[in-house]
Formats: structure tokens, sequence, C-alpha cells
């Protein structure tokens, strides 16, 4: 059976889990979920995911939700297929994969988080950005992007000298980062900013991104 | 080389990597860090951590923070010895395993770290709990504890019939929160009850709780 993955394309979390799922080329077929319908509140997607959130992955006997255990499923499915996303062969540097994944999740994403959804979601529902709420989360995001401006000085990619999931958990939120007026954050560090050009240079980083044309009408 | 974990025992995130080691037997040294003398902001901390948090694991050649990574890596290097944290010779409990710490970290933490942080923190320091906080938290925790007892009806742990680092997670957080006024938000839901009452049981949690004594004086 393909595996089937619900979820939007323009979503970032779904367009994490598409970012791996190519970068594997493992075959998958989008099934898309109506947000606007609320079809994940629905019985049907609930009993996939009790937390009614996107994306879901259903692979044979299996159904798994929140995008960066479905990405380290199919890095773990998949390790001898392409571009070994985990370094399964060592365990140094897997544990170093890990560290950065968790730095992402907790403290990059919280601070891009809310200026994506100031800055594109509430214009899409007539809503107006909150200026203070991205102001304060730049404030947040330029720390972070300076310890990984030191970082990136001395190792190519986050968890090391070689490309991961760590790295490839930033790339939907980055990418709708980069069309927002604060680009400089990232232009401005030169350590960051030639990370953030080899990873969005990638095959799978561009596939990807044929899908997420969120805020663009 | 005895592993070195510069942390607080009182601290939560400390005692889930506390909790991991004494689940797997792992001897190790709790080197204090002095938060009120912000050491964890010093040159010395900061090259350990750059993002000055505890805690902070040593182990031979390798330097790990954010401790769920530093659970995940200790689970894998002894997998082969104590209780299986990870699940490592069955692919989909793996994943499962995966899904339920992010739900942990996605979901249950920030539902529940505010009234920790509100109830017990902020009166260390002299402030007051804000109410309003404690009550959208409370109402977040819910909704979570809801999808919980749903799924603890079915299966005796959360990401199967075994006990798991995504169980382990949550003990430490629990823990606090079981002191507060709203503990009756996991006596109430039964399966929930059962799951915390197996949890907090296992000689691990009891050695652990031992230096959680956060707001007793």
């Amino acid at each position: 059976m393909v595996l089937k993955l619900h979820g939007l394309s323009v979503s970032i979390s779904t367009a994490r889990v598409v970012a791996c799922l190519h970068e594997k080329s493992v075959d998958f077929e989008l099934v898309p979920v109506d947000l606007f319908a609320c079809e994940n509140k629905q019985p049907e997607f609930l009993a996939k995911n009790p937390f009614g959130k996107v994306p879901v992955l259903e692979d044979d006997d299996i159904t798994l939700f929140e995008s960066r255990a479905i990405t380290a499923y199919v890095a773990e499915k998949f390790k001898e297929t392409g571009h070994d996303l985990i370094r399964h062969e060592n365990l140094n540097e897997a544990a170093l994969v890990k560290v950065w994944t968790e730095v992402e999740s907790k403290q990059y994403n919280p601070a891009i988080d809310p200026i994506i959804f100031e800055f594109f979601a509430k214009p899409v529902v007539g809503m107006e950005p909150d200026q203070t709420v991205i102001d304060a989360s730049l404030e947040k995001l330029k720390k972070v992007l300076d310890v990984y401006e030191a970082r990136l000085s001395n190792k190519k990619f986050l968890a090391g000298d070689f490309y991961s999931l760590a790295d490839l958990h930033h790339f939907p939120g980055t990418f709708y980062f980069m069309k927002t007026p604060w680009s400089s954050l990232v232009n401005d560090r030169p350590h960051v900013k030639a990370w953030w050009e080899e990873i969005s240079a990638k095959p799978a980083s561009k596939k990807v991104a044929e899908g997420m044309n969120f805020g663009e009408v």
C-alpha cells in the first residue's frame, strides 16, 4: 500500500513530512483535509488523530501523527534508502541530530511560528496582524539565530557536517519567514544565510516549496 | 568516566533525565547549577549549552542538552540494559513511542507547565500567581486528559501495553501538578488515575521524587 499523508501542502507541519518523504524518495498520496470545513474535527479524522491536527500518516497497519514523530519514523524505516537523516550508524551523531531537532521544536519554532501566524494566517481571515506579538517573536528569534550563527561557523549543518532531520525540520517555517519583511534576520548572519541557501537549494526542498503558496493569491 | 548531569533535582527537565537514568540503572553524578547566581549564563555553562538551560549531560566525548534528546540518547545507548524504553526491536512500537513523546512535548507540557510556574515558581520570588493563566491552562489540560482517558481505556500505557519514554517524560510535571488544588483533573478520570498510580509507584519515579521538593520549605 502506498503511504497516505492526510494534510495540506501549505501547512508547515505537513510540509515537514512531505520534505522528508521527498528526501527519501518515498511514494505517497497526499489526502487533502478541509480545515475550513472542520474536517479535522469530524469523528473519521479524530479516529486517526484524537487531537484533530494535520498531518497524519497511514502506512500499512500503523497510523501516526505529530509531524516530528512521523519524520523520525520515515527516516528510520527507510534508513538504508537515500540520504541518512538520522545518522543511525553513529550513536553520538544520532544524539546530536536529536539535540538539534529538539532545538528546532523548543527554541526556533516557538519564535518563528507566531510571526508566520500573524503575518500570513490572520489576514486570510480578515484579521489585523498584531505587531507587538511579531516584535516580541523577532527578539526571541534573533537570540536563537545568534546561537545558530556561532554553531554554523564551526559546522556545516546544525548537528554536524552532515545534513539531517534537524536541518530539514527548519525548512517549511523558514521558507515562509523568508517571504516576510524580516528576512534580513537570516541574511545578515553569513553562516545562517549560507546554511539556508544550502538547505533551500536541495531538490526535495524545491519540490515541497511548490505546494507552499500560502498567502499568495 | 561516570556520566555528569548538570542541573537541579527540583527542575522538571532535569528530573526527566534523572528518572531515565534511574530506570536504566546508570550511575551518574548530578552537578548542581546555581540558577539564582545565573551560573547558567556564564561562559563555562554556555559552552556546554548555548541556550543556557539545564539539564546538560556529559558522557565521555559528547555533551548533550535538551532533556528529551538526552533521555532518547540514554535509552538508545543502554537499550540492552534494564527496561527497553524505546521498543528498539519493533519499528511500529518505536514509532508510537515517538508519537506520544511528541504529544507530551507539544500538547501536555504546554498545558501543565504554566500551572506549575504560576503556582510554585512565582511565590518563590514573591510574585502572585495569575489565576487567568492557570484557568486557561486548566481548560487546555482537561482536553488533553480527555484524549488520554480514551487512549488509556484501550492501552495500559500511552504508546501501547508497555511502559516507555512517552510515559516517563510525564512523571516530573505531573508529580508537581498532583500537589496543586487541581489534582482532581487526574483523579476524576479513572484510566488516567490508574496510569498515574502505576507510573508514580515505579522505583525510579520514587527515587527521582526524593529530590523534587520545590515549593516545600
